[in-house]
């Protein structure tokens, strides 16, 4: 038998976690995320990298982003206006975590799913 | 200027993440799965361990996290019948995640809600 924590001692084992996921939850977050982290700045190319994304959900989701200050949204005064998005020093923190999803994905595709592992790309 | 991943390198550098956000993705699967690795096994020890968490979300996420061979569900055949949910053997490789997800929660807490960093249970 495991020992139990005691109810507080749990609370506080589980709220840094809630914290997190709060921020990264849901299907589309971090994907999104990462893809301006490899280099795609605009709205368009954004949605082009993650397939069967939608324009709206894809307009939310970076707005959270940039309220949590994981990405940064620059209007340049052109015409018509250009909006680059970029990921903030900040968010270079997620790394750590990005890297412990991307482990646990391709051993788990490979566990549950029975399809051959995707490489890394690092 | 960042160089851009290829479409194609940049959706295996997403796949594996995508995947792991399948399993885990939501507010309640991971904080279910650790109320069970933490020692809580009847459904409502873990219900109560888990603030605003509903009966039905609770059933739900139970069930999903079992599909994905994260948790076990045993039934001992006493009367009433006894029901307990305890962590796979398997699942264990979700410590580097949890870590992750737990570090980055306490430093994002600090860095952008402004509160006082809740300390880490090990």
């Amino acid at each position: 038998m495991i020992n139990k924590l005691e109810h507080t001692e749990c609370q506080s084992a589980l709220l840094p976690i809630r914290d997190a996921l709060d921020v990264i939850h849901g299907k589309w977050k971090l994907l999104v995320y990462i893809s301006i982290r490899e280099g795609n700045s605009r709205f368009r190319e954004i949605e082009r990298s993650i397939p069967d994304i939608s324009s709206k959900v894809l307009a939310k989701e970076l707005k959270e982003l940039e309220q949590h200050q994981l990405i940064k949204r620059t209007v340049y005064a052109e015409t018509p206006a250009l909006v680059e998005y970029t990921v903030t020093e900040y968010s270079k923190g997620l790394g750590e975590l990005l890297q412990a999803l991307r482990n646990w994905g391709l051993n788990h595709r490979k566990k549950i799913m029975g399809k051959k592992p995707v490489p890394a790309v690092n």
